[in-house]
């Protein structure tokens, strides 16, 4: 598959990816390592929270997110590569949800200072299997620019 | 260890955390699942990227720090909830490197629409072992008021 340079982007773009399953084990096995609280670590230690049930932490999400990008057709040449980012949980994710993100364009940018680059924004929406939003990152991406002939 | 509700929060109030340190076989297992591009994999596939040699994925730092947020003095009442954040990688970590995190309380706000809860903004900066700060969150987490006696 061709990677794309900043000048192959286009505002308005959108890239599609696969769907990633997380399964109860991931979900526990996750939180166990990274974000061992109660409401992340299994059913009995979730009743009575915000959360109700079980469910992933955002860092999860976040990170299946990133796998979900990296496999998708976006491809931005050199890698996808954040400065940073604004994230948004927007509802739980659940054991047995199946994931798959959405990846729009919303800007394009030839850097100032550095001639060989430019910051491509993008909005990465990851939905669960019914097609609810589950998370929102708008990300500020370092792309180089097409090197001149 | 005692928790905190919204009240027990004040503005500029900062929590300190334990140490995490990272191997070269965790960056690489991480970035395999979650975050496979050559520069987060091997020694080999960074060579002549911005990141010039292996780096872990921003989201196994982001994970990481949350770990540390977790077992730090912080300690929120219903734990920590995000309903999202600013994010900013400002230095590559590397395998070997030792993280730590300071949370530093900027800002608190009883809901108005749910009277039993309140929004705390925080800035989470996560150092490497030269005090060098690798990562800045900004979160809003949701936290429980006191309940009436």
């Amino acid at each position: 598959m061709t990677k794309r340079y900043l000048e192959d982007f286009a505002v308005g773009q959108t890239f599609a990816s696969g769907k990633i399953r997380l399964d109860e084990a991931q979900v526990k096995s996750f939180a166990a390592e990274f974000d061992p609280q109660p409401f992340h670590l299994g059913e009995e230690g979730a009743r009575g929270t915000l959360f109700g049930s079980l469910a992933a932490s955002g860092w999860h999400t976040a990170a299946i997110t990133m796998r979900l990008m990296v496999e998708s057709e976006f491809r931005p040449e050199g890698g996808i590569v954040g400065a940073g980012c604004e994230l948004a949980w927007t509802r739980p994710v659940r054991p047995g949800d199946e994931l798959r993100v959405e990846v729009e364009v919303l800007e394009l940018r030839p850097s100032k200072s550095r001639p060989g680059q430019g910051m491509l924004k993008v909005r990465t929406t990851t939905f669960n299997q019914k097609d609810e939003p589950v998370q929102l990152i708008t990300s500020n991406l370092v792309v180089p620019r097409r090197p001149a002939r």
